[in-house]
């Protein structure tokens, strides 16, 4: 990148704002995603709204790219640069605005940490569900960004159904205010909604309007061990059909077991072929009722061991095996390639299977846990990038475990976003009819293709051909 | 029109699907908007997917317009024809395709009657919570098109909240298929959401895929009267503060409590000067719990009279004086106007007091009632659209309401769209920058404005100047 624009972009943000030396450029060369990583050109801290607007006019004017980036614990590599871009890192913006408990809505900066923004509002009796696995680093913006998830999706739903209003620096540098403290809102377009999972492609999100609920006063969590994965199968369908919507029903395979046991030492059975965690919350008298049946058709499917905790102290014990899956299983080996296939929930016996025949057919080592009440699996595999035999058989497993999930009636991604790492698969799961319109809305919003681009889709760098122009407008465009 | 093209789309769904005579012209010139209204110069019946894409390319090549329509139920004139149009009717639309137990999904038609999907799941204990008020007519081609509310959406939220996925023919005559059983999908930009209340005009929708939930087991519905608006405002708030959140909580001010008495006979008390429905359902210990604590509140806060209900036919007939509502505010005069301006729910005192202000100011009768927990209230105006003082009067009572609205945080449409009625105030709400992308996607897919135009907001007929063009785009197509 040329040295004058360099030197504007310094002068914009400042200078102790503004890295460029090598060492600091590495660090932001990639994301939680393994294999991807690219140098940007400089990395900013922008103070404020105009300084994003600035930069991004910049970038229009100077045909950069502009690549935004909250923690970086992305798994899909939507926030890794590309070539001749700059990062805008937005942890900086981490204040809690207002908490509203009369409307029960709170605002935020785009930087807040989604775990210490949880706690604050349960200080006050309120509740925010979605908590992504990295909910301790993870940022409120990069939630946004990707529609996160977690482990209370079933019953609670992912980030989308908690945004109530956004407000971001669109591509040409104007400021977008959408949404608000309505709880219902039809006027025009939803533009808020479309924002969510957009993957910082469509602006950079500066403001988060979050809606809260009251939390639920009492839970008890069960740990359920099964010898045989088919009898864990059959516990997950059988407790969707009874009615009952746990706030957790979490699964592990043998695989992750024994990852989990060598690092843990909490008392895993090693045989154990699955291992389920499911939770219930709600009113006291409600829970124990869930719980019951819950246990009942458990050990009717043929559980081995069932344990139970209603205080939080002993709950976290239990959930240690589901928390710690992915840190265990990353720790065998050198590159760890986790995944978010997701099938219809009555699918997932058959895409569990489908994920063990991958491991065998491909010769890799996948460990397999997820949020089995809603179909949505984390087939985890543990290779070297360094050996490319070993990182294209991973890559073979993947195209296959994809394509399986989308035969199924399943998507390529549950929760972690298209980013980088899945594009190549998009069109299997969204159509062409699909993909060609959310390239013409990208190319309506940002005609340079300035922000974020080679996210979830490839397009030419000016969008050429993608917007379906018309004879008349070239004329009046000549004109 | 041209009687070539009129002969072209007649020969395309066949006579006995195209209707062109003045009367029948009259009988879709019209939806459930008062005052507006307009001829097509055609009524089709199209009876698949092709047929909908040849209309639609047809449009495309000869520069007509195309207007989708359900039940015509809408109250912002998102259905009404406009210059040089055509009317494509959905609701012989109207199969179940599939319901689907183990996922909690049905596959239907958009022109299923809402009313009669939402019993069809509820014969095998499932539950499909949207209720807009003409649930027994409109229909669920409609409602997405809308994004509809309805009394059930303080607990349960609206319609996007209950779609999966959507199949829809795009303007350029493309079958977009987006969205499926999965419960979490993060594939690419979330198209289906986006679709969800655009009010027709980015395609036309065919295929409709539901969410359902277990029904609840038990309800209780309570019936609070009040001698003073405040004290009704009062429960509402300590209510939500209380962190119960009812399935219901509907709210009716004198002006309608007295046409509804004068229309039902139900014994409701003339002087009262507000009454609260409210519905609590869940488990039967729950409801319980939670109707002591409503019925505390509504005592502490004044209340005069207070009736409840366990089963479905009490619940029923304490539901009439709001589900006659509008019917009985309609008959007072010949023009009923029902809108529906939003507020953050903390607001809604204030709101209350700024219709009848309006009223006042204005000279004109607004009966109010409404969602009072989703702060989504239905100010009705009655008058006469013959006489355009009274007319214009009206008009100018409701831009105060809505102007006063947006003051306080608030929106122009809760659930009932934007359309034709509400147009001029778009933008300030949504901001221009807003009303900008939205066009901006608008013309993007639909750059010749053939489907549903003028509804949400205008743009010049063929989209010139809203796309962001390129001068290098321009000299490739040029090429």
């Amino acid at each position: 990148m040329d040295k004058v624009i360099l030197d504007k972009l310094k002068s914009i943000v400042g200078t102790q704002n503004f890295l460029d030396s090598k060492e600091d450029k590495l660090v932001y060369s990639y994301d939680g995603t393994p294999v991807f990583r690219h140098l940007p050109e400089a990395v900013l801290f922008p103070e404020n709204s105009d300084q994003i607007s600035e930069i991004l006019r910049l970038a229009n004017q100077n045909q950069f790219n502009v690549v935004p980036r909250g923690a970086g614990t992305g798994l899909s590599g939507g926030s890794i640069p590309v070539d001749n871009s700059v990062v805008i890192v937005m942890t900086k913006w981490n204040r809690i605005l207002e908490i509203d408990s009369s409307n029960l809505t709170a605002w935020v900066e785009p930087g807040v940490v989604t775990g210490i923004f949880q706690k604050e509002v349960e200080k006050i009796g309120l509740f925010y569900p979605p908590d992504p696995g990295s909910l301790t680093v993870c940022t409120l913006g990069g939630n946004v960004a990707t529609n996160a998830g977690g482990l209370r999706g079933l019953k609670y739903g992912v980030t989308k159904n908690y945004i109530l209003g956004v407000e971001m620096i669109l591509p040409n540098g104007e400021l977008l205010k959408s949404g608000g403290k309505n709880m219902k809102d039809a006027a025009g377009y939803n533009l808020k909604d479309f924002i969510i999972g957009s993957e910082g492609t469509l602006g950079i999100i500066t403001k988060v309007l979050v809606k809260l609920i009251p939390k639920p006063s009492n839970s008890i969590t069960l740990l359920i061990i099964f010898n045989k994965l088919v009898d864990a199968g059959k516990t997950v369908s059988d407790i969707i059909a009874s009615h009952i919507v746990p706030s957790m029903m979490e699964f592990l395979d043998n695989t992750t077991i024994n990852c989990v046991e060598d690092y843990a030492h909490i008392g895993l059975p090693r045989k154990s072929e699955a291992i389920l965690l499911v939770e219930v919350d709600g009113r006291s008298s409600e829970v124990q009722e869930d719980a019951e049946i819950i246990r009942k058709i458990a050990i009717k499917n043929n559980a081995v061991a069932l344990k139970g905790a209603s205080d939080e102290a002993e709950a976290n014990n239990l959930k240690t095996a589901r928390r710690s899956a992915f840190s265990a299983l990353a720790r065998k080996m050198p590159t760890t390639i986790l995944e978010d296939a997701t099938v219809p929930r009555s699918e997932l016996p058959v895409m569990i299977e489908k994920v063990t025949k991958a491991a065998k057919m491909f010769d890799v080592m996948i460990g397999n846990f997820g949020h089995a009440g809603d179909g949505n699996l984390h087939p985890t595999c543990l290779t070297d990038e360094r050996d490319s035999k070993a990182l294209d058989k991973a890559h073979k497993a993947f195209e296959y475990i994809f394509n399986e999930a989308i035969k199924l009636g399943g998507t390529i991604t549950g929760e972690h976003g298209t980013g980088l790492s899945k594009k190549q698969f998009l069109e299997s799961v969204a159509g062409p009819a699909g993909v060609d319109m959310m390239k013409k809305i990208k190319c309506a919003i940002d005609p340079n293709n300035i922000l974020n681009p080679e996210k979830i889709f490839s397009i030419s760098p000016k969008c050429e051909g993608i917007l379906p122009l018309k004879r008349e407008q070239i004329k009046n465009f000549n004109a």
